[in-house]
């Protein structure tokens, strides 16, 4: 029997203690062990809850017990979580998690301190909720080179757009929605803001290109701008507003690296993921394009990512499997302003027609329903983030006003 | 550097040295040690390719070969692919396969002497060509009980049937220019007649559920007898015919598994899977649906799978790495009429829809254009399949002529 410990027993880690018990037949035969919870570490009290026995406050009763040997950190947020995580590790213990903020910013260190010390450190909660997305792309995909990731990875966004576009809810009414359900927090800004995305993509980034890609060098756009206007004239365009955080090795060497709302194709594989789902794109050289869907959030899909994570570690005994990226060397993201993008901008004012060509070249006009006469959308061809910058400004110049932009996907 | 063997020489074969070869370094990054491919298994000489000098027509050539730790078997068929991996993998060596007819008939045995000898036996390639499906599944999903897999496996009936509900082209036209465009093969029995799919279920199900389910278990049903005038219907129900391979647990404990031509809804993630790609749902119980999308079939996706194998033996040195499955006990496989099922039925004559609602009680009647006045089309509730065998031959006797049959699925 293996003893594991479970850090944190707020929405996953109950579910993880859960599924450990529900499907415990099962687990053992794929784990050739019974594994058993010991010990769960939580601030708080727990006097209903069957496993209340287990519940310590102490984190030194899990680091200084010889017998468990595996511990799930489902706490989130850096701290405690790091410091609690390396000492785990340099105490011999193999640490699974579904925390991306940390693996987002120390996961370099925290996989060469396992490494180091022979134990593993996996993490495929942390991306994607239930969807196998990190071991099927470190593993399963060994043989490609990665051209490009894109990924709906947030689940509470995609809840929120997907009520824009079928239903015309306005965001904040949407928002207020996604707040009464519970998929979105009181304080909804890592969700609608991109950084929970953003934290995703660099997780994903990092694996697929060996090098470390942190949050603050990626340009994180939210979708609080997001319009039914846009939304009308991306449906005209044949598509979908999606938030996608993606990925792509530029023929410099370098990496573009962005997340930003955007419209893709209804004939899209991710066009179709919908409500609180997630899908993520990854474009091999070999494979071409693979995709995974599934609920990327949620008290069992999570949990069970966390626990499929314990069972590899159960199995692996002491062999290190750990995932592995190396520190940034810095300079491996690509400067936002010279990645390449396909703009889509909405402007108002008079001859706009006429003066977004002179700026622009020949565009593709968006149509909507009702649209005031001096609005005017269109979809440009690819150019770099600056040439989008600087059109903006004479489009600004020549006296109109930008109403919102965006960016326009082909996967 | 490990040395690696070939045999079989053709589309994946090919795909498989020419893989190694282009992301070598990459390949190597992951694997942690070169990958150098010393020898090919074919009966033909290649005096024109790169690696003419590496090609040899005797099997003996790898098997004494000491330094050759891993051989890729995709020659395909039952033998001699059955003789040569037994041999090899008794004599020490990790075996990885793109086999699906070995596989699916002989997985059980082969996985039982890998484990026996301390080597691997794996088979990534054999379903879903380049898509991760059968380790995530096995690995990841390892926290769930898994209550039911659908997959559209076969990527040359799904062209055929894309061509039929996008272009209205019939099945007999759809068939000759998947050949032309080298989708089919001259004989397309083992893709039209749902054969291909069939051994692809098996193996997602004898991992699932850890007994080898057998094909010839498995009612299998091709899609020659899909109409033209059943893709309006189906889309007049607000969906597509897709070839379905199936494995579901039922509440006896026993599976039910089946291949057939199925209606399922636009808005599920299977039906937006279109042309040659594949799509496979798992639903388990703790992450829900996940689906697993990208190429099913061709060279450089197949090929990469294979690699991926590869990869993952070399790292694995030595430990057992394998997926594993147990031999059928006999009666793991719930009798086909005693399967539920979602009928469609097309019929023809009088009365029909009086004489349909005597037979199966309230229906949902499905409308195309121009349909003759005395056809009728509907879909049923759930029954066991008996019944609607039952109830076809009462339609029968009280004189409608049968068009055809199909069933709908909720996925």
């Amino acid at each position: 029997m293996i003893k594991i410990a479970v850090m944190g027993f707020g929405v996953v880690g109950s579910g993880v203690v859960e599924v450990c018990d529900k499907n415990g037949s099962s687990i053992q035969k794929r784990a050739g062990e019974e594994i058993s919870v010991s010990r769960i570490l939580d601030l708080r009290d727990f006097p209903e809850s069957p496993y209340r026995e287990l519940v310590t406050h102490n984190f030194e009763d899990i680091l200084h017990d010889p017998e468990i040997a595996v511990v799930a950190e489902v706490m989130g947020g850096l701290e405690p979580a790091y410091s609690y995580s390396r000492a785990l590790i340099q105490a011999g213990k193999s640490v699974v998690t579904s925390n991306k903020e940390l693996v987002s910013e120390k996961g370099a260190e925290l996989l060469a301190l396992a490494k180091e010390h022979n134990v593993n450190y996996l993490f495929e909660a942390s991306v994607g909720g239930g969807i196998p997305i990190i071991r099927p792309l470190h593993m399963c995909l060994a043989a490609n080179e990665i051209d490009e990731i894109a990924g709906i990875l947030n689940g509470t966004t995609n809840f929120i757009l997907t009520k824009m576009i079928r239903e015309q809810m306005p965001f904040g009414e949407a928002l207020a929605l996604a707040q009464r359900l519970g998929y979105a927090e009181r304080d909804p800004s890592a969700d609608v803001d991109g950084f929970d995305a953003c934290r995703k993509i660099c997780i994903l980034a990092s694996l697929a290109y060996g090098r470390h890609i942190y949050p603050r060098e990626v340009h994180t756009e939210g979708i609080r701008a997001v319009t039914l206007e846009d939304v009308a004239y991306a449906g005209d365009w044949g598509g979908v507003i999606k938030l996608v955080g993606r990925a792509k090795r530029l023929e410099s060497g370098k990496l573009a690296v962005r997340v930003s709302p955007a419209i893709i194709s209804h004939e899209s594989q991710l066009g179709t993921v919908d409500d609180v789902f997630n899908g993520i794109l990854v474009r091999g050289n070999a494979t071409g394009d693979v995709v995974f869907y599934g609920k990327g959030a949620g008290k069992l899909p999570t949990a069970s990512a966390v626990v499929g994570d314990i069972v590899d570690c159960v199995k692996a005994k002491g062999t290190i499997r750990s995932l592995t990226w190396t520190p940034s060397e810095g300079g491996e993201v690509e400067d936002y302003r010279r990645s390449p993008v396909t703009p889509y901008i909405r402007c108002r004012g008079v001859h706009a027609s006429e003066t977004v060509e002179s700026v622009f070249g020949t565009v593709r006009a968006l149509h909507r329903k009702d649209a005031p006469r001096d609005e005017y959308a269109f979809v440009a061809g690819e150019m770099p983030q600056s040439r989008v910058d600087d059109g903006r400004a004479r489009l600004e110049e020549d006296g109109l006003e930008i109403l919102s932009t965006l960016c326009v996907l082909d996967y």
